[in-house]
């Protein structure tokens, strides 16, 4: 029993930590697969290339589905409640990243598995999360958590201010000039104060124009307002460090261990042992 | 006597106060009514689902428009003053936004009745004016209402600019190119200026190009202006901390009670009783 | 003489001077008189609009014309020395923005001497510059003005990597999609820099797509560099407060007299009399 | 000897440095043929023109590429490091930019060597590094160095979440409205986030605008976090000024003397002459 546990406790390391040589190895590894199948269903989703190379895909994705499904096996083994790591949100991002191609082998040219298969994608934050970038994009995650209600009440104005400019701009330019309905007209409303400007629907009237360029001015203008809320943040953000995860997690429920001088898991006061 | 007072008192408290259960209650109730008719309103104006579904729209409009109407009778009643509330911004927005339904009795077929409807969007405002995002929102209304004249003077610099602008592009490339008029020259340059581009009219000779690169260049670095304007007040605004609104509202002529120390209502003069 | 010095003097101040109710007056009827020959010329450029009312925008424009003359000459009547005015900058102005009815007499059918009359709305400044909104845009002015490198720098920067970016977008995608040349290139890297997208040629292979992504991250985060210099600008010039223009102007050479202490005209050293 | 060595270390002094007045007339007429043969090179891509003026831009093409095979020579010649020069980034660029001509000789019609000749461009740095705005663009490319952890943090976070949602619009918007991959409509996704919107693909069904709409919002809100860093790290930046270049390089590698009390080359360990 005791060889077993070191046995799972050496695979917990390599998987979950990323102190150790392997465990650093294991990530570069896991990234490199993840960017590669990410890949793989990008390639597949054009259709001339899916034609001429498409026994390649298939093998391609075969091999990631295998390798991600070991991984996910050895995840469940080597930690000691496997039920945590299942239902926590990576967990369910990894299963639902690995499975498709199981089910096309019985739900035959649904496009829409597609959509899960993608989902590896975020499975690089967790590599990320462990490794390098914490630091910064801590910061970052920071700045825009503190700034939230902030943000809510930005995008609340917006979204009044262009229901309204909206409903205003399909009374007068109507729906011979494109702006069909007060939904649509939103859009476009929108389309033009964040200055991305298709211009799929753009007015004709003069007073239409006239409108539209107020919108724009408004726009323009108030794109200042986040811009000064999270620089705010950021700058007061920055005094504020913390100190670094030391690359560990809990064996037991699969937490990141955020600091170095913990001695019990922060989420299930599992005692960490001193190695 | 004493009994009526008390039962207008209660419904002063329900319909223009938060601090009670059934006021925090009554508010989300009109939250969820004005959110339901304002889709009600976007619904209508799609052709294709107007059609499918005309009898459904029209039974929720007219739902909603009695219990706005009823809404409206009681906010009258409760208050001693209703004169003040009628001709308020707010009270006119009620009434405005409550009448198109009965009018479209008389008036068939006017378009134009849509608009006062989605003014019920405006109504939003009372209710989150008396709850939660105060703090935030007072912040940027703050940081807009100081920068007001810098705002100004950005906006006036902005429109000679473009006229200025506009009219050259518009001897550069002539009618024939797209740029018909002087005011249709004015309106591309502040869409090219505000960085929106539609597209619709776009530069073709080399000297005009060359000219919507300098102006695009122009509307590139001078979007920084806003945003240092706003970023300055805001970061100033933020040490400037209000006491804030303690849900309360006058019962004589409506108007929210700012400060949690008050005794008298600071528009009427009103003696606030101590409950 | 006497008599005479002081009927000048007196035309000097209402023309010149803002400190007294005559010369605020007239600033506020010149202000209009340029806003309305402005919307003339924009509505003469409407062919539709010229059509209909060609005569109207005829006698407006001779009204106007007039007006100005005789403004001009009082200008010129009324100051010590006349020669300093007539070659200033807003003296060269006055006279571009009033001369071109004149030379339509006798050049008929230019186009491009609309342009000049546009110029009148340079006017607008030499009053604002007197009266209400000195002291925000002095400030705009100075934050930009000492951010004048800083922005030259910039824009350099932005002119060299477009031009590069732009000679391997021609590379990429060739005169078949559209980039006929390598300005004409260098102009769309521009347009997508700055995020103003118009459309009027997009890249179609997928190495130009790609590249045309790698220029829009560019532009969308580069942009942070001059709002970063502006703000820093900005900021720092808040405290720096100046003693505002009194509203007089040296009846010699027109100078505007910046200092409430100043007993000499900085410009020409003309004593200042006390009135 | 010694006359060789002065001689050559004359024209070191006038190609590589730049304060004597020989050194700065020399870098002024390199910046000119500079900017004259970039010019020559994009008009040369314009059909038209090239058509026209082949002669007068053939003869350009090769005037200017025999001076810069001249001053490439002296360069080599007047250091006494040719390798070190020849070798380094801007060894490279001279090369390159120097040789398409030639190669033309031989390899007829090829359009890819445009791509190096307008290389030339860089050299426009090596000039710029050596006079006027070197403190500015050193403060801009200091404060980029600083933030480029974050900025890299920001790209990767802007890529994951294109190509998140790009899947999904992919999903939801299909080939036959234009998305006809995923990697176009991650394409798309990107143009939509940085505000550039060309609209040669826009969202057709409700779902799709619906989303286009929450793209364009977190583009909008999102372009202030590249904002907040740079602004922080540029604010912070300007008080630590340096000591500027004086204008020297070594003679021995070509590197450029930093600080005026320098005595050593700080790259090759060359005792610098006290001239």
């Amino acid at each position: 029993m005791k060889v077993n546990k070191s046995w799972r406790h050496k695979i917990h390391e390599i998987i979950y930590g990323t102190h150790t040589p392997a465990g650093k190895f294991f990530d570069i590894i896991l990234l490199v697969v993840i960017v590669y199948s990410v890949i793989i269903v990008m390639l597949e989703s054009i259709p001339t290339f899916d034609e001429k190379h498409h026994k390649f895909l298939n093998y391609s994705e075969w091999t990631v589905t295998i390798l991600f499904s070991i991984e996910y096996i050895l995840r469940i083994v080597s930690i000691n409640r496997p039920k945590k790591y299942i239902f926590s949100f990576f967990g369910i991002v990894d299963l639902l990243s690995t499975i498709p191609k199981y089910l096309s082998l019985f739900l035959i040219g649904s496009q829409y598995l597609t959509a899960f298969r993608i989902l590896r994608l975020l499975r690089v934050f967790r590599i990320l999360k462990l490794v390098r970038f914490v630091g910064e994009s801590n910061n970052l995650v920071r700045a825009l958590h503190a700034s939230r209600t902030k943000i809510f009440v930005f995008v609340f104005f917006i979204i009044i201010i262009s229901v309204l400019l909206g409903t205003v701009m399909y009374i007068v330019e109507g729906p011979s000039h494109g702006f069909t309905s007060i939904p649509h007209s939103v859009y476009w409303t929108i389309v033009t104060l964040t200055t991305v400007g298709y211009g799929d629907i753009s007015p004709e009237t003069p007073l239409g124009q006239f409108l539209a360029t107020v919108i724009m001015i408004i726009g323009y203008g108030v794109i200042a307002v986040p811009t000064g809320i999270v620089s705010a943040e950021y700058a007061s953000g920055i005094s504020k460090k913390t100190t670094e995860n030391p690359g560990k997690a809990c064996p037991d429920c699969g937490t990141e261990i955020m600091r170095v001088d913990a001695h019990y898991c922060r989420q299930c006061g599992h005692r960490l042992s001193e190695d």
